[in-house]
């Protein structure tokens, strides 16, 4: 379910775009109980000077490492969830590929259940019994 | 008022991918009774590998012909017409272009009518009578 | 943390797109009490026909010069403050770029102070006190 947008300065391998995008994963399966196989992300780079960022804002040193990673998932979540999930992606990025922590910028955005098909025209969490998630 | 994005793995037809818009919007049109001419669609193609998806979640075979179609309109339309939507664009996106049911994608995200402006700097859906929504 | 999307059709120099994105933050920090140094934008030029809209919905007259700012920014602003928003916007837009400002198409979407890490892994908006969001 979660639609997850990674945006970034162009100039990485396709291997670390697609280690930073199974670190997104990995995290939200962890932390949000995200079925295993639920992996739909959009990755776009962009030229230099179209990522435009702060280098300081709130005391962190970005460069142009950023990634920019955007979470579209359904309303549950609690603020403790999501503060784990920050914690757990950051670390595994920086962990996992040449990406630094400071350079992890990830924000979410929350729809409902009945915002999703994923595919054949059905609503599937509206029809599906969530057992049947996988 | 719905602007929608449309990713794909890149290697369609430029008419292709126009057919895909249109047979969204119609759906919209139908489904949510959006305005015929209330269009805004941004398309971006992808190089495999940098649209990830899952081939088999919920038991649905999708191929790299997936297109990932999110919709950002304002709330206020109830589960039914949703699904209703849902059915109709995969419908016919599968009956006017090469792409299969399966592998059609669907996300609502919603706001509110304060939320649009549409030119000329105006809150369009704050400041004009319904019936002038064309 | 507003989070913002801008998408253009191809043909602008850097310097122009550059500007818009200024202008832009410009009516944010104005208009929303965004903290100056709290940018962050993603900037995604297009084929023609891959930016897709209406060149007359609501009786405004759109040319190819169109720009589709998407801002995702937390819950809170009055739809007094967002026509104004809207309002400076395109007008800062107009006055700086070569961007008509029947040509500026801005929407909102809202979601909460929890739902933003700035890198490090943490969620800075519930952990640090408001005065040092800068």
């Amino acid at each position: 379910m979660p639609l997850v947008r990674i945006d970034a300065i162009e100039g990485r391998t396709e291997l670390e775009l697609a280690a930073i995008g199974a670190a997104v994963h990995r995290a939200l399966v962890e932390c949000f109980g995200v079925p295993e196989r639920d992996r739909f992300q959009v990755i776009t780079e962009h030229r230099r000077g179209q990522l435009v960022y702060s280098r300081d804002y709130l005391g962190i040193e970005r460069t142009d490492g950023l990634v920019v990673v955007q979470v579209f998932l359904s309303t549950g979540r609690s603020d403790e969830q999501k503060k784990a999930f920050y914690a757990r992606a950051a670390g595994l990025i920086e962990k996992e590929t040449q990406t630094r922590r400071e350079d992890v910028f990830l924000s979410l955005v929350e729809n409902t259940r009945g915002d999703w098909s994923f595919g054949n025209g059905a609503a599937q969490y509206l029809t599906l019994p969530r057992d049947e998630w996988k």
